[in-house]
């Protein structure tokens, strides 16, 4: 990252891109102090709240991260825009050799079993943003509002279950399968719309 | 669990309980014995491999009882097994408050970060089983083979991410929302092949 990014910032985006490959329970501080070279003292300057508000803003920074990349997306058509987060998704697993999966998936289902609500509800308002964006859009194209929903619901589980195949079997394969059906189940939805 | 059942026997499904809450990763030796009831000599004595040995058995449990629901539902058809499936990871859900999810899958997305190739690989061969026992009955329901692949894969990854999103949210809306599209879409197929 370029040192120009204020180091608060560096180290939201560290520990969100480690919370992706190993989760959050194993994400140290001193991991994300490492990744993102900040000095020791920056953790209680930026986060008082220590190791748990560090977890929590990556969360949110993931689930902002996502969540604007599906707004700058909605020029193009749900279609498209689809597309082009699976697309991000198969470049993302390559390139990280399958090690990089969703870190909001990472912390949903630790926080669930830790017990941690703040983190697990961060999680849940990371999905809940995805889905209501993907569903507003596929209302907007014309798919009755319900449909809309249940589709944006099955676009993201999709997704997430698709990532976690590909990890196990490193291998874009049952991404891919499960995502073509899903892209031409909204492709017939927004012909039928139309 | 009945003490009738073999030590060995019970030690592997309580890793497996335990890994569907908790992940692998934070399953120790010592949470198996108490939960299982065991002696702590049992441990070398039934896996000479050690936490290793029974954490992989442990998945391939989770894997075969997972394939046993898939192979019991044939005769059912296709579409009653789906149904079956998601009705008992829902009761799964409600019953343990949100917190057990997939094993199979929390030990996918830890396996690949850990660089555990072996416990990665038992989690890959589950999946493959499952697909390959799916996508065997929807073709052997006249589907068309590739289409059966896809919808097998769109079935195993819908569930699994279901399952992340409704533990995130607590709530088994947005399972039911992905699931609900996965079985219209298992129907209409298994129409037009008819």
């Amino acid at each position: 990252m370029p040192s120009k990014v204020p180091t608060r910032d560096r180290m939201v985006v560290s520990a969100a891109l480690l919370i992706r490959e190993r989760g959050a329970r194993a994400t140290s501080i001193d991991d994300v102090l490492r990744h993102s070279h900040a000095p020791r003292g920056s953790v209680y300057h930026h986060f008082p709240g220590g190791r748990d508000q560090l977890l929590r803003e990556a969360t949110e920074y993931a689930g902002s991260y996502i969540a604007g990349r599906i707004e700058a997306g909605a020029e193009a058509g749900p279609l498209a825009l689809f597309d082009a987060l699976v697309d991000a998704y198969r470049q993302q697993l390559r390139e990280g050799d399958y090690r990089a999966g969703c870190p909001v998936a990472a912390v949903a289902i630790e926080a669930r079993a830790d017990g941690d609500d703040t983190l697990q509800q961060a999680a849940a308002d990371a999905f809940d943003r995805w889905l209501a964006l993907l569903a507003a859009q596929l209302a907007g194209a014309g798919i009755e509002r319900e449909r809309a929903e249940r589709l944006a619901a099955l676009a993201v589980a999709g997704i997430e279950g698709g990532l976690i195949l590909a990890q196990a079997r490193r291998d874009l394969e049952p991404l891919d399968a499960a995502t073509a059906e899903i892209r031409n189940l909204i492709e017939a939805a927004l012909a039928e719309a139309a």
